[in-house]
């Protein structure tokens, strides 16, 4: 195997913690961002209080843990899947697919060293998803680190800031996100904690509208092809950046080996689409796609570990009539490709047609679903038209089947659609969907920014997230004309974390104001190492200050190159505040 | 003088042209952005409608222009100017600064060229301003000029398009924008049109909620001094890229002789902040202002040809105790200078005290007001504070006396708001200012993302032009941390326009949807030229395409890197549609 390169290493001026729930197998890391004293008026200083932010990054930030990809993660969830004693360790692959990979030896030099050829299923007659233990009053160890993680030990400063009222639509965010509240949402539907028995290493993370607002961040090779090594660290370099889960895509060759890699040494729930490896093993023609090998290709994705699934079963056969007078027909490759095998074999969508038989191998794994929007809008003209709408609805009645087979299930929304409409949008799927998680692809708010689309997405994404939408998936400013680099990764997570977290602010999420009001104190009094570090990214920060004031010193300078020292407002305040109060005297 | 590099030339794929209205000199520029055919199923090509949109860029972009910058550019409204015959030319300059400057040997060397010493003021007992002409039913061949404009020439295809039904939130706008209703909009005093009458080289523009949403980039050097080529070069950058009025935020050294250059070269209305430079004629001691240096500062300036003041008339004495207990006290540059006058003379703002008389000046020259909120918020938790919503209150009241003086105002807004908060900003506006048009600096919708704050900015910015919001000021991606460089204001006037563009888009503009439209029919015929064409920023997506398809033919191709030949489900779903087509025959 070539050599990785893997950034590892904590974030600037951060510190990796472990919080421990009711048993010490559960210790949750977490990022201590350490702030310096405020210095009074008088010369004495005032600490202030370290801001603590959940972390994506895994043990790679830790500085105790030495990186072996070759090994993979701890399996920090193993015992807590062992207890349950509801799970048999397969002999073998059950997917004929999987086996065949597994048997070829031209392969060893890409395999991952200790592939796991006996996974996990569901003993006979057992369930095994978080929804079936939530619908049974059980509170799992997954969800007890989640309500750790969802707090941020907002607690310790909760009554200084939960002052500010926000308008949550409906949503219920509780002051205080107890195991038994997770339990709850999970039971409800509104809620999905994606965790394959067979990814151990995945530190458990929630999906819902009273949680976070979460994000996803899309890797994957496609026929320009890249290496494994380089789809490894795009994954850890997303989820180090803040990706709460991450979607492989990959289109290209050895996605099979590729997967497992990324797998084993991601801490954050993997998805993928597994239509695209299917249409790859029928040497991509649509024509040639059919049941048997789609069935195959799940029970192996679901037997390495995948965590949710993205399955275009909404787009009916009856839906496809409805897109042919859109400006721009089908936008989504899963849906493009359904809707050509349906026109071609003249019958319903086979997906469709197994919905059951999906679900019911899926439950054996507890892999989620999220149901793909083959039919989102790829313009602003197309924006919440009949097409989507109709697809919608079917969504919601094949949500309402994967919960009768304890499923977890999210459902995808658009895609490009204008500010007015995104409302529209997001209460037609809360109600048709009955209030199961929305996961959206921005919305982009207009079509006329190519290079800029992480922005115009980020717009429509805040607002989404605002409005209701639990997970937004990331638009990088290469969308519609290249394949993302390393930077524009980055770029694209940063901006969608920004627009998540302005989403948690306006719903009045209690745990996100602390790091903006922390920000903003540090700001007024000149505390710079303390902004760059509270920043989303702090390395960018850093660089800009220093692009114009390099030296040390000008780190605790009371003023920045943007407006001088001279003609700086906030040390006029300053001043004027130390004015005013040595008047008082 | 140095020798200019200065941008010039037509943007990619675009023509300028002019549209004349009912007499020859009125001659409105356009950027034409030409299209190629639709190749139809059977070979057959269908032309697309060309693009127009209006055009920012200045006789720069004209192919038959030479540029010159030592003479200036052509002074279109001159003659305009000259037939209301309200105007008298001055025998000198009127302000003791600007004599002092002019009479100074060692500025030569600084000095435009054609400097203009008899500037025009308005005849004894004549007033100037365009709101005045409207009040008496004129219309202004700059109003006419401004309807032209406005549509875009949207007429020849609006029948086809406008089945798109914004949410305007109370704003009317009209189907076709004729002269007369510009005259309505001014003279009720819902939009501005910055018009100095010593600026006559400025091509008429117009702020207000029932037009086009507009954006403004701030330039100007700060005590990291940069060059007066560097500022016109930057001035001329910005409104190529669409900056709808620049403003000259100079705080260094010469800022009397590099605002000559810069308004003698922009087609854009320029606007200041007066107080900056009085505040430098005063050694930087905030004490030491006067309401003499002032208001010398304000005629020299006015006689230059500014065509807007940002004037912080609003912050009173009794509201700064309001901002004691903020988070971040008060970060306007202005409202912190006038804040600590205040306090340390124990007294009434001298600019609030000669509002009136500030009134009395800028009408002679038809210099618009624009009342600056030097309370705005500086962080989330200052967000909508008491501070702020009685600084808003005075500024109505303001606006209500720049009325009575025929003064054309507008109303500077925040800052930082968290989304739920933003509309009720808008509202109180709309409220408290009787619809004076409101121009707004983001507002940012968080504050942990230095670096980034283009976007959280851009994301407020799009909601509240959405909500009502005239004009945008840009924020780069360096706010909070240095100066712009040349790459940083065209990111964010970028920005801007996208985030204006949306918000025109949600309010249902009539001259909005075309362009998204033809964006998308190109994207679906893969028409890749004329995508790039028609983006805001057709360079940056030229290079992120051709990253990774650098060929000429792959400007032809039915795919891109990002999804592959294989994958690509605009080419899948076209496939699709010439299957159903072709069975249907």
């Amino acid at each position: 195997m070539e050599n990785f390169e893997i950034t590892s290493g904590p974030l600037p001026g951060s510190e990796k913690i472990y919080v421990t729930g009711s048993r010490s197998d559960i210790r949750v890391p977490m990022r201590k961002i350490k702030l310096s004293p405020t210095v009074d008026l008088d010369g004495s200083k005032i600490e202030n209080e370290d801001v603590v932010v959940y972390d994506t990054s895994g043990p790679y930030t830790d500085t105790n843990y030495t990186v072996d990809l070759q090994k993979g993660l701890p399996k920090l969830r193993e015992n807590w899947i062992e207890e349950r004693q509801d799970t048999v360790k397969l002999e073998g692959l059950s997917s004929e697919y999987g086996r065949m990979r597994q048997e070829d030896k031209s392969l060893d030099s890409l395999r991952f060293e200790h592939v796991n050829t006996h996974p996990r299923i569901a003993r006979e007659g057992a369930q095994v998803s978080q929804l079936y233990y939530a619908r049974q009053g059980i509170i799992t160890p997954e969800m007890e680190y989640i309500a750790i993680r969802e707090n941020q030990l907002a607690d310790r400063i909760r009554e200084k800031y939960k002052k500010e009222k926000g308008e949550s639509f409906g949503a219920h965010i509780p002051d205080y996100i107890t195991p038994e509240f997770v339990r709850q949402e999970v039971a409800a539907g509104r809620a999905i904690i994606p965790a394959n028995i067979n990814h151990p290493e995945c530190e458990p993370m929630i999906i819902g509208r009273n949680f976070l607002v979460k994000i996803n961040a899309n890797i994957g090779n496609s026929p320009v092809t890249s290496s494994i090594a380089e789809e490894v660290e795009k994954a850890v370099w997303a989820f180090r950046w803040g990706a709460d889960t991450i979607m492989d895509l990959s289109t290209g060759k050895n996605i099979h080996e590729t997967r497992e890699w990324i797998i084993r040494n991601s801490p954050v729930p993997v998805g993928t689409v597994p239509l695209y490896q299917t249409l790859e093993k029928v040497g991509g023609n649509v024509e040639k796609l059919n049941w048997e090998i789609f069935r195959d290709t799940l029970i192996e994705q679901a037997e390495q570990g995948v965590d949710y699934f993205t399955i275009h079963a909404g787009l009916r056969w009856k839906h496809v009539p409805l897109t042919l007078k859109r400006l721009t027909g089908i936008v989504s490759r899963g849906g493009s490709i359904m809707a050509h095998w349906c026109t071609t074999h003249k019958q319903e969508s086979f997906i469709y047609e197994h919905f059951e038989e999906i679900c019911q191998i899926l439950a054996k794994y507890d892999v989620g679903i999220s149901l793909g929007d083959g039919l989102r809008p790829g313009c602003i003209a197309d924006a919440n038209d009949t097409a989507q709408i109709e697809e919608l609805k079917t969504l919601g009645e094949l949500c309402q089947t994967a919960w009768k087979y304890n499923v977890q299930a999210i459902i995808e929304g658009p895609g490009h659609v204008p500010m007015q409409k995104i409302k529209e949008n997001m209460d037609l799927q809360l109600k048709y969907c009955r209030e199961a998680p929305f996961y959206t692809l921005g919305p982009l708010v207009t079509d006329i920014a190519p290079g800029y689309d992480h922005i115009t997405s980020a717009i429509g994404g805040a607002m989404i997230g605002w409005f209701g939408t639990a997970m937004l998936c990331y638009v990088t400013q290469k969308e519609h004309l290249g394949l993302p680099n390393r930077d524009d990764v980055k770029e694209g997570v940063i901006t969608f974390k920004l627009a998540a977290h302005a989403a948690d602010l306006a719903k009045g999420h209690p745990a996100a104001y602390f790091r903006d009001y922390a920000m903003s104190k540090a700001r007024f009094e000149f505390r710079w190492k303390d902004q760059f570090h509270l920043a989303l990214d702090s390395e960018k920060a850093i660089k800009f200050h220093d692009e114009t004031l390099p030296d040390e010193g000008h780190k605790e300078a009371h003023f920045c190159s943007m407006c001088g020292e001279h003609f700086c407002s906030m040390r006029a305040s300053k001043k004027l505040r130390e004015k005013i109060s040595q008047e008082n005297k």
